[in-house]
């Protein structure tokens, strides 16, 4: 077993730099946490960028329900492998990696034997503000529910199933929210049949949505940005290369595609009203949500039923799909469009001050080996 | 050309006793009509039986918008040829024949090049409450704006393309329901992909709740009955053969099968919380709304999302899709359960009655060949 990269033996449990919020909605503060030991099947990775990813500032806030304090957020991780347990076969010291959303879930129901660990009907260990409670590795009880904690931290001991390579090659700092805001747009573009030649509209121009334009066009989709700010329209054709843009307030512009898209990918994730957006959709249409507004959304069945119509949910994507999301991204040249801030909670509780008024293209992403 | 079934010269427009609300709300009347004659490609149809649809009963009362008066109700008609055109192909006299919802449809746009006539884009033709605007037929000049009448009559002339054929042996007055209330279930089990095995949640139990379950069996589901009413368990177990009946409101009868249909057919056309039925559906569930209730419909985007879920719509079936039904349900041993009365308007009128209260196993079926 190899020495880690942050000054420990990696069969001991490893003390680690980390910014983290302390209780709900309290400032993020520089904190250390303990990592557990590389167990045999762990890979032990060196973390080089960490996105910051909405969900993060909900959680750190506590808006989405009683959260687990300290709370260590980052769900986006990019790093290099430092250490690996003695029966690791997927990867070795030196490795580019990264780690998503999810560190385990049961690898026995069938969401988790379809690759889709994602669903996983018993639950999935979220990588931060969550609790172990299963036993995969010998050498660690996680039976107790030991607490999760993520990327906003110097490194991170997860299992090898759980682990994604990152492409030779690839920036690791706009391949970390690849990780999250890739795989949610990518999921559903293979799930629900995004086909070239297919005219796709992508609702919300935010992390989501970039990623959703740049992987629409590489799957050779016609891709519309449709938007409330037409302060949007220059960054949407000129610097991600989107064919249309239309906003959506603007009832002429919103008439020129009436029944007009196959698929649409929905990331806005304040309340709305779904109506003009399902008045977009043509014949056998389907509406993908990943936004995830505070209250329910509502529609007309008849608006579903002429012409034919669907509207889906989508969460993430499955360890595999998510390697497969990036190799597909290498061989497009895709990345996410980011604003790099060094590992400074200062720093990062402005971000997430930007980030809530959307004042970011359209990641930023923590540079974790300038913690202090 | 060989004669009509009801005394004139198939080259004549035709005298037809019918069924009319001569205006929105007014009891139904009896009423004579006038049918285009047989034009090459027209199919003249003796009308044998003509099934009582519950959007029958909101058209004949103004329910939906404004609509066209006189009005002769029925889109689900079983009947006999009793006159060709020279240039009709499909259909010889004698032959049993069904009609549905569309008598016409424009013929050229992706939806009708793909058989999915009942989503044309610029707009089927319905078989009543309808006007013609397309002009495929030279005898006839559609482009006036013709209105259309539908099934509670004597006889009717229609396209051979938008006839079915009603398999040898078939029960008419059992087909004729078929022909909306069975499509309507038929299409989006194929369309949205119900298999052998799948769990199917059968939501309300009336016409088309019947449809579902007779056919849903009939294509290998386990199939559950989810109703508000207990009283229904019977007929739904012992005289429809469903495998398992819910009391929906019940919390303990409703908790058995949270999370576990693969596909759910919602035919509930009252208004209702979709949210308990959102939960009854397991990973990669759908579920396919084919009653349209009044208001909109609400759910929470973490219920689609969590695990993967679909919400859909269907509307009827095209004219090949219809066929196919008909074929399937003849080789299953499938037709509708249903009440025949006479075309007596006093009858009919009650059957609206009670249709409105549900009183009825499944469908009201009018004899046509017992008009006064």
């Amino acid at each position: 077993m190899s020495g880690n990269g942050y000054g420990v033996a990696a069969n001991e449990a490893l003390p680690c730099k980390c910014i983290a919020a302390m209780s709900g909605g309290a400032p993020l503060t520089l904190h250390t946490i303990t990592r557990r030991p590389v167990g045999k099947k762990d890979v032990q990775i060196s973390i080089k960028y960490a996105g910051i990813c909405h969900s993060d500032i909900h959680q750190a806030r506590e808006e989405w329900g009683k959260a687990i304090f300290p709370m260590v957020p980052g769900h986006e991780i990019a790093g290099e492998v430092v250490a690996v347990g003695d029966e690791v076969t997927k990867y070795k010291v030196g490795d580019k990696v990264g780690v998503g959303c999810m560190v385990d879930s049961c690898r026995n129901c069938p969401s988790c034997k379809a690759g889709d660990e994602n669903y996983c009907q018993t639950g999935a260990i979220m990588t931060y503000n969550g609790k172990h409670k299963y036993q995969h590795c010998e050498e660690y009880n996680d039976e107790g529910g030991a607490p999760t904690y993520g990327g906003y931290s110097q490194g991170i001991v997860v299992d090898q199933n759980y682990v994604c390579k990152i492409p030779d090659g690839m920036d690791l700092a706009g391949a970390a929210p690849l990780l999250c805001a890739g795989i949610t747009v990518y999921s559903p573009f293979m799930y629900y049949g995004l086909k070239p030649g297919m005219k796709l509209a992508v609702a919300g121009l935010g992390g989501l949505g970039a990623m959703a334009v740049l992987i629409g066009k590489a799957m050779g989709a016609e891709v519309t940005v449709l938007s409330r700010s037409p302060s949007k329209r220059d960054e949407a054709l000129k610097e991600l290369k989107a064919d249309k843009f239309v906003v959506v307030t603007d009832e002429a512009d919103a008439a020129t595609v009436k029944s007009y898209f196959d698929f649409m990918i929905n990331t806005i994730a304040a309340d709305h009203d779904l109506a003009p957006y399902m008045d977009m959709l043509t014949y056998n249409g389907k509406q993908i949500l990943v936004g995830v507004p505070p209250n329910p959304l509502s529609f007309h069945a008849f608006q579903l039923a002429v012409p034919r119509k669907t509207i889906a949910g989508s969460l993430i994507g499955g360890i595999k799909e998510t390697q497969e999301m990036l190799d597909f991204c290498a061989k497009h040249g895709i990345t996410c469009p980011h604003e790099v801030i060094p590992a400074d909670p200062e720093k990062v509780n402005a971000a997430y001050e930007r980030a809530v008024k959307s004042d970011v293209k359209y990641r930023f992403v923590i540079d974790t080996a300038t913690f202090a």
